[in-house]
């Protein structure tokens, strides 16, 4: 279930040929800090050493690699953006060490295999977008054995939430109905056709859009109102697209603070630069998307949120079955299921709430 | 210069696949009118005849005209939304009448010629989305010489205007170049990589954007500031493919009402129901699209603004240059150039404006 070629390009990729969009990415602050400290922190891994930037965008990760000292660095990006790319290689000096290769990974030949692979692949919710697939190509074709994944760890969590916007959300789907219900009645009046045998088709269109549809958000720590949990684990080196083409989890989060709402769950990720096992980094970064007060990133979390909301408190357990797979019409774009099980403190056990929502 | 026909389907398609924008159509009362109108007031031409709805949507021209007579009626759409007009025909008991078939109108095969092709083709400024290419195929193949085409003519209309929001996006222009200096400043000082060189690609993108991409707005007739002149048009029964290509016209423009300001222009359009010469309307029926107080429609008007503005006075005269070719990337799109000469009532000839802009 892979997107036609043309039209992932036309889709997927057009938003990164614009610098309006690739200055967004160089402006969070969270995520240039991590690559920055992780390149330059770690230069044993960079200097005299060949690179490939799988993504180069800008250029921006592949200009660093060079600074830190490596000899050639391949820096291959899919749009027009390669040109800038090369402009800034070439106004930074550094013309001589990287190339800059317009094209996607998958169909690029380069002269020799590489010690280290450097990317920024990871999407909302670490795995939308579905470039990591691209990365894991990349490393089967060109890491040597020996080489070293930038970064080298990746995980998922997943954490209950409290929020407004569910009632919100609650509220414009309703007054989409209402809407739907004054447009019958004047289609009717006016016109003389009967749609209100449509009604069904379009109010499930609208849940979709306003209900099951994971929402962007830089939650503040205090939404976090249970313990978080991994969902998966992700080791660079070695993940398959096997791996990651499916995530599924069942954990337990105990309910922390006093009565409380849980509205929904929130996801984030994290990412880790320890290098390998046989050449580990002399200091290990971390690249965290985690709900925090000063720390936003432009990924911030997705937030899933259930209607309606139920009263928790402390001491309460939630038994959750979470689920993530691709979409079978865009490989890009993700499918969540939640299945959430309440044990009370009291011993009482709630029914399950099972909700599925759509990462678009 | 035709996009990839996946691409073109995920792209240009994927609105109408949703009853949600379908809504919004059908809940334009002046389009709605104008259609119902020319169908009910001219019944002689659909009364035991047989119809092509192109690009069905939610079915309801076709029903219509099976409501006013029509012996048979074929109703195509390339989208997912032939389910939900073969759904609302069986439920207005038309299914013996009209026939949904799911389909680009260029691919289908019909059992014979029609007496009429009823279509809602117009994108926003009558040509963005080229859908009257698709009319114009069906007309050729499936058209009876003795045919009617609803509607049956076309124009495009081109006017000066002044208007608030040349200033506020030249604004959001250069604050948007302000935050690159600083972004610019910040990538120096802290990620040692010096982005300069790419401000002039950045800028030239931004002022795409914000100065160069035309705007959709509902204009007050009190805007137009000067005599409006139809730069095109189109007998639906005849013209070509390659007569609606390209539009060229040249025509004068005279300044009405006090000191007022030249903001740029306004381009919209209106359609005829007016039947053929050997066959004509008994009641002729016009939608437009012009600048009105209280008949707007869902299309508006299209707005091209110059900056900076231009004190202009009762009695001066514009003499207009205007183009429109479509973009080579995508034949969808549309690229307009305005050439505008300021001859004064005092005689004085001011250097011509030249400004070009992008109907995305
Ligand atoms: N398969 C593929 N081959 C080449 N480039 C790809 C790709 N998939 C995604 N990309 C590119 O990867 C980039 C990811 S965004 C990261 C850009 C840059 N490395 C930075 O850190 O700022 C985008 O520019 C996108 O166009
Ligand atoms: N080449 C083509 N073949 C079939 N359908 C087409 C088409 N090009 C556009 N369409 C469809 O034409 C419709 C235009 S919108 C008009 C819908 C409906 N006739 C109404 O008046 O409310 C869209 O639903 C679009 O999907």
């Amino acid at each position: 279930a892979t997107v036609d070629k043309e039209v992932d390009f036309a889709n997927y990729f057009c938003t990164y040929a614009f610098l309006y969009h690739q200055k967004e990415m160089l402006s969070d602050r969270v995520r240039m800090d991590a690559y920055f400290n992780s390149i330059f922190q770690n230069k044993h891994h960079f200097q005299g050493k060949t690179v490939l930037d799988v993504g180069t965008g800008s250029g921006i990760l592949a200009i660093w690699s060079a600074q830190a000292g490596a000899r050639k660095v391949y820096a291959v990006e899919a749009t027009k953006m390669s040109d800038h790319a090369r402009t800034l290689v070439k106004a930074n000096n550094l013309q001589d060490v990287v190339e800059v290769i317009e094209g996607s990974v998958e169909d690029i030949v380069l002269p020799e295999k590489v010690d280290v692979i450097i990317s920024e692949w990871m999407g909302y919710f670490l795995l939308r977008e579905s470039m990591f697939d691209s990365v894991i190509c990349a490393r089967d074709r060109w890491l040597k054995p020996t080489g070293v994944m930038y970064p080298s760890h990746a995980r998922m969590w997943v954490a209950p939430i409290r929020s407004g916007l569910g009632d919100q959300k609650q509220q414009d789907y309703e007054g989409a109905l209402d809407d739907w219900y004054s447009f019958l009645k004047e289609t009717k009046t006016y016109y003389g056709v009967d749609m209100s045998v449509l009604t069904k088709p379009f109010s499930e269109e609208q849940k979709k859009y306003y209900l099951q549809t994971s929402l962007w958000s830089n939650l503040h720590p205090d939404q976090v109102i249970g313990t978080a949990a991994v969902v998966k684990n992700i080791d660079c080196s070695t993940a398959t697209v096997d791996d990651i083409r499916e995530v599924r989890s069942k954990f337990l989060s105990s309910i922390r603070g006093e009565g409380t709402r849980l509205c929904g769950f929130s996801g984030w990720f994290d990412v880790h630069f320890r290098g390998s096992t046989e050449d580990p980094a002399q200091q290990e970064i971390e690249l965290t998307t985690a709900p925090s007060t000063y720390n936003g990133t432009h990924w911030g979390q997705q937030v899933f949120l259930f209607r309606p909301s139920v009263r928790v408190s402390e001491g309460d357990d939630l038994n959750v079955s979470f689920s993530m797979t691709r979409s079978k019409e865009n490989h890009r774009l993700l499918e969540v299921e939640f299945s959430c099980e309440i044990r009370e403190s009291t011993g009482q056990i709630l029914p399950p709430i099972k909700n599925k929502f759509y990462i678009e």
